[in-house]
């Protein structure tokens, strides 16, 4: 058994991962952290694990030795934070956007500030086993990516390695509330923040920096909050080079993924969910993939879905982690997700 | 023209009393107040009103004379609030809590303190126009009743007031998040708030002494919020007396609501919507009232709907003024509510 | 009082349609037909309506004489229903998809099939005021145009009227269940409609067709069915001619609806409202459009939004109606919508 | 390995056995039938099996040898069903309402008619395990209750056992859109069956003499369903006996299901999970039971909560399913739900 912390524990990406490694046999959580709730029980906040466990939260200076820890939040602007993240001996899962964007320049850019470590940069390996899965079999230091990035990303890396598409595409990803976080302010009131279709970023959204830099492409992004409480959702349009054919793409999807056990390629030619549908993916570690083109006018419409906390979250986690520890990746990610729901 | 103010706008019955009186023909809203909002436009937290009024609110103080007063949230503990529901010369619509139980030992019971100004409670008369129609023409400070007790006094009275029923009813009321008002904390956040049948109160909900103080019976009350902003229904489980007959029944709303503008007694055999359904009267000023009746066994079920922000609270309180001032009851009450929704 | 029927009455066009009649001084409703519902009560369709009608349907072959009728489906294969569209000496307002599409030729290409009344096409004039209000005074035959459709245009014609932006655009639809109609089928049961994102219309909806008619340009078009009931969400990203600044945009809006009773351009800064919310529209004759744009890439965000049964349907004939008749454009009209819902 | 046949597989609870029984070690799916669908993959009515099985449906008359069968609907009137049922050598699963009344004349006060098979009432063991784990570990032939009916027993089951309650009960069931099945007809339409508080059964619903039948009370039930897919909540008034303290109530909770692994006494003082909640229990095979009690009057209020298509239906079939066999009782039902949803 493996000794797991959690450093924020009490958000919802820490409550996926407590639900997560709690079912995993081969790790022990010994501690998750909140500053906030130290010493109330961990299934206060995270009401489905009742029964599950008698863990209470520890004060983040309380933290125990681990083997692996997982940062649910930003460390910049925290000495220990950053230390935590900087320190080697343990495996280290960065949840947050600190480490995402390789080149400070683009930090800025979509930060607005100077990266207070960007010597950590570097070392962090990208937490998306599809496209860094022999880089994470040895990282120290692994930065999960967002979850909208994530699912354009396995939905469009095949298509741009085989270069079947023109660099400019167009994303429109839509996410549920939960992608706010637990302590969201007075916009994500239920009277609020229900029954919307929320255009909250409609150029330029942070995650389209990730998209462009693990794809190549040149991503334009808006972002929708929708009324649903999980899920992500990305409609990406793009243009395929001439005399690129459905089998083509379909080709290139099949040889990406025919192997991975979280992608799914959907290819149905009928019915309500033909195409990827994150409704159908709550609590799973899937990421539906699924396209719609038209060869004469070279439209293609890709489409990508997930769990935001899950494959677009904590699942990516533990499936890195899987990897890192040489165990079966699908260790503790078994749940398919639900129909209907 | 009358002049109208609203003393706290900025809030869920706020938005509804500026929705109803900006369509008056009577009415001149010359003033809402907000203590944290004093400069900003209204419009800018009742975005529904874009285009319909250039308005923006004023600091309590600063609150113009007016002909009629709309209070939308307690005054007691306030020294210009409490002057201000005591003041005469104009009408006062207290839509709060404060001087809805007459007795002041109810009050200490429920809200646990002492009133600090039972002197008012004989003065205000309740805003519940099917009931207080005739006191309501001389009203100078009226007192409109909760949203799950104005619901529940006009699916009881009628039964009631012809002795119908036995004292003891149990009252199952069920609420839209809106109850919780514009500043709600944490636990109405959307991610928390959606999909919930939370019963947030078990046992002795307030409501249920302004239920037995209308009616006279002994009501028991448990509450749930559920995944709705807008919206009340109560199912009511009552004992019919021995004898009584599902002609009495309907016989005794009937001659109570007959002439009744905004209670619909919906007695359709068949179909969704042949018990009262909430859905139906957002926007509206309806309160509907239904119910199903086993005589063999003498169990009735009374069931009543309207919405919270409406019936059960803005609109009874601009019924309330168009009686006051001889108006046409139904000024600026038209909206008949949507199907589908 | 001018005689009004609806030629099928039992559909959700056909509710919306009597909600805005019934409250209409002006006109008297003399019948609605319903071939499945003949002799049954309209509120029972339409329980918004209980109290407010007696009204039953009637067959179709017993529509008495009226001097304006209002087809809700499409008559094309019904001799009588192409009759009645034919026919003049009353006012039609047709509000299926016939006659929307002025060249046959694009209807044989967006329905699969020769257009069996080309005659009437060129007759026919648009019911979208903002656009066609002069023609709309002495026209005998308006067709409304659909849903997304009405969004798209009333959010891009005065860009493209200005040639303020390039002509190929890319129109991301959402819409609510209520538009597959009252008689939808299995794929629209609750439990499998709920909670989608659904793109139902990857590449070419036919409304596609209808917005380059209206606009001149070039617009590509993919549908999202979304949890929501009511309500049409229209996202267009545009390429704006080189040296356009937010203020020419920002000029064109205003110059095209200042004066528009029922388009508002969304302008705020800030906050959970500063784009179109169709939520907010639900049951109200409004438009809104709102745009973000950065001048540096030249990339614009067109954003519209509408009720799909009201200004996108329903409102839009009664709109017309009132133009055609001389009434005061807003008469039957007036519901702002709610806030919160 | 045992091999298990689904009669019915293409419904709500087939799929959830589907996905319970793909994910189960000891048990291979050998045929799932559809008389409808035969044929046809079982992932295209259960798209969130898509990449776990590649079964087609068979007729039912070409159903293979099985250990275990699952009716999941009645089989009364169909002669082979009956045969089904009644024939012995292999365990049989009914999760139908055929066997759940073990007295023919409450069958026909319920069903409207004569039981068609009574010989079988006798052998059916109620697939109930907190009740009947003993009777299920040699059962032969299982019938699964209702879900309201499962989650008002094991709520009120150790009370009325230790005699703590008065036997008339009040029961206020609460159910989501599944329950109607996946071929529900206009009145589950999204448009319609979105955002209601439907009273579908006022008095007297069936599941009423289960409880009665399980619990020696005398349950009075009221059905309600709301705006969720999944789910079930039951909100019990009941009266205490003189004299009985809270802390008896607890014991009582505590005696009987310490040691049971799905049913989760609540016993939080704050917060909004407090009462049991069944959006937390999505895809879980808990039932969350709670108490909220006011010694001074006596008034007990006992809330429990499922999600009707596990607990309440195929979780509880697996779950004695694994007690008839002999194995862990919790084989493949490990998903603990998920927060926040």
């Amino acid at each position: 058994m493996i000794r797991a912390g959690i450093v924020g524990g009490a958000g919802y990406i820490g409550g996926e991962l407590l639900r997560m490694l709690l079912g995993h046999p081969e790790v022990e959580v010994v501690a998750a952290t909140s500053t906030r709730l130290s010493g109330r029980r961990v299934d206060g906040t995270h009401p489905n694990l009742r029964g599950l466990t008698d863990l209470s939260y520890v004060a983040p200076e309380q933290l125990p030795e681990c083997d692996v820890l997982f940062f649910t939040a930003s460390s910049l602007d925290d000495p220990a934070g950053r230390a935590g993240l900087a320190a080697r001996g343990k495996v280290v899962f960065d949840l947050s956007a600190d480490l995402r964007l390789k080149d400070p320049a683009l930090y800025r850019r979509h930060y607005g500030r100077e990266h207070p470590a960007p010597e950590l940069l570097a070392d962090a390996v990208s937490g998306l086993p599809e496209l860094h899965r022999e880089h994470l079999r040895t990282a120290d230091l692994v930065s999960v990516p967002g979850c909208m990035a994530s699912a354009s990303i396995l939905a469009l890396n095949p298509l741009a390695a085989a270069d079947l598409i023109e660099s400019r595409v167009t994303v429109d990803g839509r996410v549920g509330s939960s992608g706010s976080g637990a302590s969201a302010g007075e916009m994500n009131l239920h009277s609020e923040r229900s029954n919307v279709l929320r255009v909250f970023a409609p150029l330029g959204h942070r995650h389209q920096a990730e998209i462009s830099q693990a794809t190549g492409l040149d991503a334009r992004m808006t972002a929708t909050g929708v009324d649903a409480v999980r899920g992500v959702q990305v409609v990406v349009r793009a243009t395929a080079r001439p005399g690129v054919t459905e089998a083509a793409i379909r080709a290139a999807y099949r040889a990406a993924y025919a192997r991975e056990p979280f992608v799914r390629v959907i290819a149905q030619k009928r019915g309500n969910y033909r195409f990827p549908e994150p409704k159908l993916l709550l609590g799973s570690n899937y990421c539906d993939v699924g396209f719609a083109y038209d060869a004469a006018s070279r439209e293609l419409l890709v489409i990508g879905a997930l769990d935001n906390l899950v494959k677009g979250g904590a699942g990516n986690a533990v499936q890195s982690m899987n990897i890192r520890m040489g165990w079966d990746e699908r260790t503790a990610l078994g749940f398919p997700g639900l129909h209907p729901i």
